[in-house]
């Protein structure tokens, strides 16, 4: 692990670059408005902590009203646990003997729900919880299109409930129903059609499970792009959303089409970067590149400072171009970053500077970083 | 810092996926017939730590043959130094009061050399170098085209060479004329005609300054994908080459058109990674996504495995496309891929396991990962 950028009470001007950045009271905001959206909605909202993998986020969205956390990874989940969070799905097909067997183990210290979409790993989870005597909750996982996980029918999906709740050391938790790739669909109504058109495909196997005697505790999934249309369909009772925290340039394109709920979330996050090269006025190079950002979907946005646009990455370098019209940048400058998309681009720091009022409140370590397995 | 993937002993086999693998014997082949081939051409092999960030890869480069090494952070030059490698060049403007003083100190504990593009860059190093008692050996770095740093004539360069000159606590250490765009420009003839031109204007500058007095104990710059050119040109002394130790991808493309050195080289670094969902015989669905491999310029290669494709990458997931006459896949298979692009890939691991003939032989932290300052 390397050197925290900063320290609390330094002045956000004075942390090291690049850095990652939230803005707390945008952070809280964001987590407040969700919470509230779910209540509403009467949807238990189990915030995703893939895009942060950061346990001092996941303590502030259960202090604000979630119910638990989702994570993609069964060491991500560890490390959730470790830091003292008591529910996690595990949004995630677990293969592989030993990470069945942490899977398990974890479900020895807190609630763990994982998913299935084959009979194989049903066996495998049943056969683990019994060698640690701990009880997993698990749940189906319906094929969203493409190529995905998830099984392809209403019947195979009662199959694999039948042989769950016949498993010694698990129980059925009901169904996994996350479409990911209709999350930044535009425009607007584009989004909403293939919401709905999801949500009764997610109905019509609920309601073939509920007939068999199989009534869903948990229907999960719903993405920040998609909520707005799935949490308010009566089908979900339960929201996997985590962007919303924090915003990115691909949830920006969305708000820019008319998503109502999602307009009123605020960029929280952003990588500080600081000008390294300037000795032309048209463009300068900044030290934030593909080793601080993700570009692989869009290029980040500079933050209130019109008339730069960041228009390319080196591994280390970012280009920088500069109307005319832009105010001057000087070598050394500070530049803000909204990321084109915070996942992938929070995990490749150690530490999230938290900022509030332009003092460094907080220096957390980013505690799952690298758990990949 | 996560658990280890493998253990030493471990059969490959036993390897928690996704994890970074290097075949060993595979890469000491690519490093002695670099570290041959820059021998032939009388140039100083000066190995890029930029895609390992592993100070046990860059020591195993020392032993073969390599002077020392380039980094692109200061922090990445701190923990090679604090691993034992004694010169470092950090091919990068260092910008700040807080970096330059980093990099002021550690020329106490070792050879360090930096670049500079700005007269105020001079300023601060010398600064900060008297602070710290020490020399700091100074190189002008060549614009090479696009939004990149760099002085823009040889006029611009002789002013800056006079400046390190007189400055107290500099010396002035030569030229860094790296064309990173050329690397990848396919075919062969077209990035050999580019590398002439380049290698022109290099000596243009060399020649200027030489004549003024100021002869370039260092031309120092070229990448695996213009060694080829530019080491043979008689221009440089020096050469920064780095994904040959593995090859990639994109690397691969240039071996495809013709390029006689590059296709010496072996591709020796591997994510490993498993199937965990295979419900048609179409498709599989595979555990390492965007936060295991880089994909923005390449998608990964299935290695080994004729009729697999990875044809989309999510966040955790890689998509793999089966055509009819491929091998069929199952559930928790072992799927090996040769990363698009080397650097921004190995960074996103804490772990780099080394493999030799079939069992794990070491599991090296990644010790520069995280160090983006």
């Amino acid at each position: 692990m390397t050197r925290p950028p900063a320290n609390v009470g330094d002045p956000v001007s004075a942390v090291d670059t690049p850095a990652l950045i939230v803005d707390l009271a945008a952070m809280e905001r964001n987590m407040e408005k969700m919470a509230e959206f779910a209540k509403r909605n009467n949807v238990r909202l189990r915030p995703h902590a893939k895009p942060h993998k950061c346990a001092m986020v996941a303590r502030r969205q259960l202090a604000l009203g979630a119910v638990g956390v989702c994570c993609q990874k069964v060491s991500e989940a560890e490390i959730m646990v470790a830091a003292g969070v008591t529910d996690v799905l595990v949004s995630n097909e677990i293969v592989g003997e030993a990470k069945v067997a942490r899977l398990a183990a974890l479900a020895r210290q807190a609630k763990i729900s994982a998913l299935v979409d084959h009979s194989d790993m049903v066996e495998a989870y049943s056969a683990a919880a019994e060698r640690f005597g701990s009880t997993i909750s698990v749940l189906v996982e319906l094929h969203s299109g493409g190529i995905r996980a998830g099984v392809h029918s209403p019947q195979a999906a009662l199959e694999l409930a039948r042989l769950i709740d016949k498993a010694p050391g698990l129980t059925f938790g009901g169904l996994q129903a996350y479409r990911g790739h209709a999350q930044h669909i535009r425009p607007f109504e584009d989004r909403r059609e293939a919401s709905e058109k999801w949500c009764a495909k997610v109905a019509e196997t609920r309601d073939h499970l509920e007939q068999n005697g199989f009534p869903c505790e948990s229907i999960t999934g719903v993405g920040t792009g998609t909520c707005e249309f799935e949490a308010t369909s009566g089908v979900y009772n339960e929201i996997q959303v985590g962007s919303y925290a924090f915003m990115d340039v691909e949830y920006g394109l969305n708000r820019d089409v008319g998503d109502v709920l999602v307009s009123n979330f605020e960029n929280s996050l952003f990588v500080v970067s600081a000008v390294m090269s300037s000795n032309v006025p048209e463009f300068a190079v900044i030290d934030a590149g593909t080793k601080a950002m993700n570009v692989d979907k869009e290029m980040p946005w500079v933050w209130k400072w019109p008339g730069l646009s960041y228009v390319g990455n080196a591994d280390e370098h970012g280009a920088i171009e500069i109307s005319p019209e832009a105010n001057p940048v000087k070598l050394g400058e500070h530049l803000w970053l909204v990321p084109g998309h915070v996942d992938p681009t929070i995990g490749l720091f150690d530490w999230m500077v938290g900022v509030r009022d332009g003092v460094v409140e907080s220096v957390w370590s980013i505690s799952a970083r690298g758990a990949l397995s």
